[in-house]
């Protein structure tokens, strides 16, 4: 995608109608909008849902956004959408959760570093002190909360203090300690996970070793949006890598840490880019 | 898909201009037509090439296939298009081209038979007699033109003879002989070859052995339009396997047989549903 | 591999001790073989196991492959070992058990026509009529055993008899009845089975159907060797292809027709080539 | 591969002989060397080039590894093998050469880091400043050569110069200059280099740019020892990933980053395990 000129992203869900692609194309023609790329899907042209990726050059329109905004209000309404109108180029703020490993925390560091990933990174928040170094080499506040059993969710109510209002995502990159409902429910469908198997394989702890004992020949990772079901979330995105006989669980271990955080990456790019629509226990994903 | 209800399938080709998703969805619901799929492609929305693939329920439009084609026509002249409208259920007519190599044609047949291609086949031609058990075990029938230096304008001549009027797309399924330009030029975008590398990678002849000698660590295939300049036709599909020193020249031709069947079966899946687009040198596919 | 020399191949398995390797090697030197190929591995050289396929040119042996495998007999005692020493090209006797799917039948069937596949196929199995057409199409034996709930073990003892020194390897090609003890037994780590997952992800029955619902974005393949527990036996190769939102379970089922073949034909490949080695739960390939 | 206890690394190349294998495990045995791993190829069993590498367990052998080496001189006259033996967990000495691009360097330095690669790294050389920064961040020494086209020959003396006797690896991470023969000729098969496309695609320049005018499926990177002739070394690991029409150059550069850098990662990995070969302009790597 070209991206050198000035672009909104409109996304939009619903129940699926006659109508809606012609109502949403009408109002882009009506406010001089140029389509640059649109997506759609149906999960069922009667009565599914209906998901929609858009972005036009405003150039023409001679309006700011809110008034746009404003003006495709009653399409929303009409067809009862939820609806996004924004700059594309708006960046999301997205904070990193990590415990020791530090696998997927550089790799987002060095994408974000490098703007290949193009996001604001407020905070790195950790159950643990040990990759703290990483965040002071890049200059981002990282936040030490020493969870234990007795005291996990008044931590995680300070935590949700410390992120009100300053995140539009949030990234368990190998945060090794399972979030309480309150923590959910905050940010539904704005929590991405990494899981260290191609899920639904090896649900829950130690994956790898698991891998290992069965003797699967391909190992994975899995990010998805986290729910309360553990490991049972909408699925964003897979990949995974052969193994052999020569491989021990040391081995596994490596060759996932590079799957893990090409598969988190990918998903983060995907979602910050609002590419992602959550659908039931799925997604749809217009990559 | 489900393509479990009637459908019209819609593909449409035209320089990029402001209002044309407009218009196309208007028209749409005008005719009470319900979108199941839609997708397009801009390759720049400033007087770019656009494409669109949209299959649309006619259920409840109440007229006839001609009549909502003779509606578009006004549409499809503001805006210059090429466009296509037929029953999406409507089974293109592929003519399968082969010399002595047998593992695309077996695999072509049997996924015909199996009704995994929704096409029919009214013949195969060859310029040699090896595979006619095949074409009889199937019950296509099978042309043999004996191919030499001195006749092979004549022979063209005489498959262009048999195919006229037969044939919606011509696959070569490791066809060997390069066809004149009276042949390519009869088909254009409608003759899918499948060549035995990773092109641009071993151009030419003899694939497999370049490849053994170079010692690479990747072979491939590409499915591909004929065109004049052999092997350079716009890239519909390609996939590659990995091989090691382990592997002998016999072993890259057997390895390879498997990536040139699954890469050809696909491009030729991706044509018959009208995914495939053609601008300039280079393919669209709306997979 | 070359293989345009006369070769026997000598398989080892045994507990891994010192001097394996020097006392094989020098048993082939004194023969005057010449090694073609050698691959070892050990699970752990302190008392593990330790797995050998060895390749060697006995052009030079003067003696026959009797006297040969007689003047190794006191080496495989004094090490425990089982072996198997034999003409590399000495073809295996392969039946082929098949429900009503044809694809992975399809698939070996050519394999094997084409010489792709270096078996013998001395008979297909079924517990339907409906790919009799195939097996006569090839000139293969087809029997077929009218399986019922109240006759099954009946059936199998007839299946059994059949079977009864025709056959070095049994594959399950999408045979939907599972097994009884009696039958399994009969053929420990010489029945492999094609499960349409990527196991352990989907044990069971419909696997398409769950990946489906679960909304993975990668489905697979798994050949196994066939035991007891059902989809829980030696791996001994998987696959995997990207499908997404667009894919209905008719599309899963038919990208997942190609791994399946696919990974079949592999494993099958391996284990005619006795480069399959089964320790506990798990498996050595040496590819 | 469990390396929790001591081992010796031995690596062989030589003309296939009858015998190598029974001399060389023999020997191990007289040394009361426990054989951990064992890997070899022939080319040929007849004349052809032979291979090996094995790791063996030293504990029992009562004598230092000089001892073991000069012990293993006669065989190695005898078969006139080239070889190395040392202990496995004996680092090798990578220095590393940049230009301005960061993400292989970044991806080395951190794999360094977090001794997932177990290597030491002594130096960075560039011809440019940009990256300095990340040098100082993980403390390893930068030198920077300002090299114009008038006095490439005496700054390539220079680095000659400083890389003398302090490497055993030189790994081009992208280091945008052409060396020159003195420089190439200093260290044979011991400089890998990282090349943006699946060679032999797109040769030279640009790589990127031209695979998005071709219109490939597929982009990938090859890693390979650099000689004199540019991008035709032999090749170590390659991989591809898919694009699509959708992607512009911008994001084939994106994606190729991340093949790049697995790459390199990989070939980097493999060589300064012992487990590539050079035989002519190809590799044998025991992955």
């Amino acid at each position: 995608m070209n991206t050198d000129f000035p672009s909104y992203t409109l996304t939009i869900s619903c129940v699926d109608k006659q109508g809606i692609v012609a109502a949403v194309a009408n109002f882009i023609a009506e406010q001089k909008g140029n389509i640059i790329y649109s997506a759609q899907h149906s999960t069922d042209h009667l009565q599914g849902k209906f998901f929609m990726r858009m972005l036009f050059d405003p150039s023409a329109c001679g309006v700011s956004l809110d008034e746009v905004q404003n003006a495709f209000l009653p399409i929303a309404q009409q067809f009862s959408m939820e609806f996004s109108l924004h700059p594309t180029s708006k960046k999301k703020r997205v904070a990193i959760m990590v415990s020791k490993y530090d696998h997927c925390l550089v790799d987002l560091l060095w994408r974000w570093e490098s703007k290949e990933l193009d996001i604001e990174i407020p905070m790195i928040i950790s159950n643990h002190e040990d990759l703290r170094f990483l965040a002071e080499r890049y200059g981002v506040p990282y936040h030490y909360f020493p969870i234990s059993k007795d005291n996990k969710e008044e931590m995680e109510e300070k935590m949700l203090s410390l992120l009100e209002g300053q995140v539009d995502l949030i990234v368990l990159a190998r945060y090794m300690r399972i979030l309480g409902q309150r923590f959910i429910d905050s940010y539904p469908k704005k929590i991405i996970n990494i899981h260290h198997s191609f899920l639904p394989a090896f649900i829950g702890a130690n994956p790898y070793e698991r891998a290992f004992t069965r003797g699967v020949k391909l190992i994975g990772a899995t990010a998805h949006y986290a729910t309360l079901d553990l490991d049972e979330g909408p699925i964003i995105f897979q990949d995974v890598t052969r193994v052999s006989h020569e491989h021990s669980v040391d081995d596994l271990i490596r060759k996932g840490r590079d799957i893990e955080r090409q598969v988190l990456a990918q998903a983060v790019r995907w979602h910050v880019e609002d590419r992602v629509f959550v659908e039931g226990n799925k997604t749809v994903v217009f990559e």
